[in-house]
């Protein structure tokens, strides 16, 4: 077993390769990622072979059906994954390009200008395919990566960062430009995330309980994955059928999504019939109403659950959805500030005044007015590709692809200028 | 004495308050950095008179020189420090500025704003006028501050901060959004940067120690001002004369600053005459050359102190230089590789092939060529003003402008827009 510190050590001399002139060009990049490409093709078999094992060991320790879902891998799946490395390869590559550009009165040539992050550390659960996403994206910004998966993918991932390695060394870079962590130790993950001399970035990926661990242990900058506890407010004089139409895509085309709708906030003065006509649509579609006494109150005919305090600022991943009557936007804004956990937050309204001020003052990384809350991923916001969506606010917020895994640099050129 | 998490609960409320639409316009808040102006100038005595109590104390305690130097305020200071708000106030706000914009196929339209980071930690030693500085940038860009200055400066952070705080209320703003730790206890400083819940961004600014115990034990985000070991790379064929005004500019012109020389580079084709000839002008000046044995042996007739291992990845922070002969530019890199602090790493070159090189691996905050290294710093790289010069990696790295101070969000607008 090689130590977590060996593992990183040998990640940043990597990443210092990586960064040298014959290493990083977009053209080699993109040859790599072609590379990888074709093997994931060619070692399609294995893949799906390692990935039978652990679905094996995962039913035999009687792991529930969602989680083996989302082990599972099959070949139109690797052949997706392969498919989607053409559309990084087809991605301008943001190292080098020129942020600003100023010559300055003292004659100094200034230029900032993005590079690469240089190590990252992915600590991650279940979805095998985050393995190969992160590797794609890391790669194409000339970052190495330090992957710990969940040991539930163990046997997947082995495979995966295989194929990664092999593709590396062919194409003349260190294998150990992508690493998955040798020692399965959960003790394994306070020691990564604290290798501040040779790891620049954590991105934790998972259950609050992972993501919590590696915050509080981190000695190095974490970019957090946090839930989705996402909220619809619906203003006074909103129109009903767009209503319904927006909770509807928001809560139940996929659920168990981090930017699905948990929370609907209805304006005290939409009318009942109205309220009842939205309410009903949900419930034909299956989902669960757990409503405050007002809004039951105010749709006697309907068969709704009461909610519980509990019910406020929980992520169901379900097709439960939490409903409140709200006095005003002033309240719908601090029952977001208290109970939103700053991803995905929403209004419903015909008055841009109130939109503007929604968009203003409700703090999220994504705030989204007159459309559906599934809109915040990065392929819908036009990053191309992401491997999560960033909650904290520091460095990235929102949809984490290509710029997000870049940093920048000062470059100034002169010619014999001193300071006076 | 109230309590480290009350203080920032406090400071999380007055942000949210700030990122109202009443409080957020620009021009209220430049409104806000007149009236702390206008009240520096006239409380100037209060001021004075306070920072003679800190001085009183500090020299009765035995502090040194130059501590006392840095912590002395005096009435043209004072009226500097008014006078520089102006300069703050003329700034562009980043605040509401759109980083992209884009209407995507689905019609919805996406924008990427910069918002205030909200809650910001500043945790330093000594200079009371970063008291200032960290509150005027932090006001401008729409944050609440929490300030934990060094208890030498307590009377005269008191009364800054007083100043600061009655400004605020006057302009119609809570005081809590800029504060000053009360709880002066060493320990005080961990609870700070765990208060994630409050915080969202630790700046340290001081000594080794100060960093790596807010690094260490930091939940929050943490952007490093860590020190500065910065090199200048003389390559073959350097101009000897250009090469002796910037070795010159960038030691001696303020040998205390972070951006000052450390170890010179000096390729091994240079000329031992040239090199004589920028050696004894180093001494003529006063400065202390500590060289390896290869330069020693080039320069027989100088008297050249035997540079020890320590004298290599050294902050000496004042005038002594450490001189060593490189076989090659890959040796050069090599060395700032292993000894740099990812400050400011300088170059003096002909061949433009090798600065692009040098520019492109070499891993700093700023990398200069032919030119001071003194040029690293906010006003020279166009910024205006800072609160320092981040080594880290992540959000931001350079001198800490107003920009550095924001963060993003995303705004969708649609017209009813779901997701297919």
């Amino acid at each position: 077993v090689k130590a977590v510190l060996e593992q990183c050590r040998n990640a940043r001399a990597a990443a210092r390769a990586f960064a040298s002139s014959a290493h990083a060009h977009t053209a080699r990049k993109n040859a790599l990622l072609a590379a990888i490409a074709r093997d994931l093709r060619l070692q399609c078999a294995a893949i799906l072979h390692a990935n039978a094992g652990d679905l094996e060991a995962a039913r035999a320790s009687g792991t529930s059906a969602p989680m083996l879902a989302r082990l599972a891998l099959d070949e139109p799946l690797v052949t997706l994954l392969a498919d989607s490395v053409a559309s990084v390869i087809a991605l301008p590559d943001p190292v080098g390009q020129t942020i600003t550009h100023e010559v300055r009165p003292s004659g100094i040539s200034v230029r900032r200008v993005r590079v690469p992050l240089g190590v990252i550390a992915m600590v991650y659960e279940s979805r095998p395919n985050v393995t190969l996403d992160a590797s794609i994206l890391a790669l194409k910004t000339g970052n190495a990566l330090v992957l710990r998966g969940g040991s539930e993918a163990r046997r997947t991932n082995e495979v995966l960062t295989g194929v990664v390695r092999q593709a590396l060394v062919h194409e003349g870079y260190s294998e150990d430009t992508v690493q998955l962590l040798d020692n399965q130790d959960r003790s394994a993950i306070r020691e990564l995330v604290r290798a501040h001399a040779y790891v620049d970035l954590a991105i934790p990926r998972g259950g609050e309980a992972l993501i919590r661990e590696v915050v509080e242990n981190a000695t190095v900058p974490v970019v957090q994955h946090y839930k989705g506890v996402c909220h619809l407010y619906v203003d006074a004089g909103a129109d009903i059928a767009l209503t319904e139409r927006l909770v509807l895509n928001a809560k139940m085309q996929r659920p168990s999504a981090c930017n699905a709708l948990e929370c609907l906030l209805v304006h005290a003065a939409t009318p009942s019939q109205e309220l009842s006509k939205v309410l009903t649509a949900l419930q034909s579609a299956g989902c669960e109403i757990r409503a405050c006494d007002r809004v039951r109150a105010r749709v006697p005919g309907l068969t709704l659950t009461p909610a519980s305090p509990d019910d406020f600022g929980r992520e169901f991943l379900a097709p439960i959805l939490a409903v409140k009557l709200v006095g005003d936007l002033d309240e719908a804004i601090a029952h977001i500030a208290v109970y939103g956990s700053r991803h995905t937050e929403a209004i419903v309204s015909p008055d841009s005044a109130n939109v503007l001020r929604f968009q203003a003052e409700v703090d999220a990384a994504c705030v989204v007015a007159n459309a559906s809350t599934r809109f915040h991923d990065g392929g819908e916001l036009g990053l191309g590709a992401e491997i999560g969506i960033a909650t904290s606010r520091l460095h990235w917020r929102g949809p984490m692809g290509l710029e997000s895994l870049t940093t920048m640099k000062w470059q100034v050129t002169g010619n014999g200028e001193t300071r006076a």
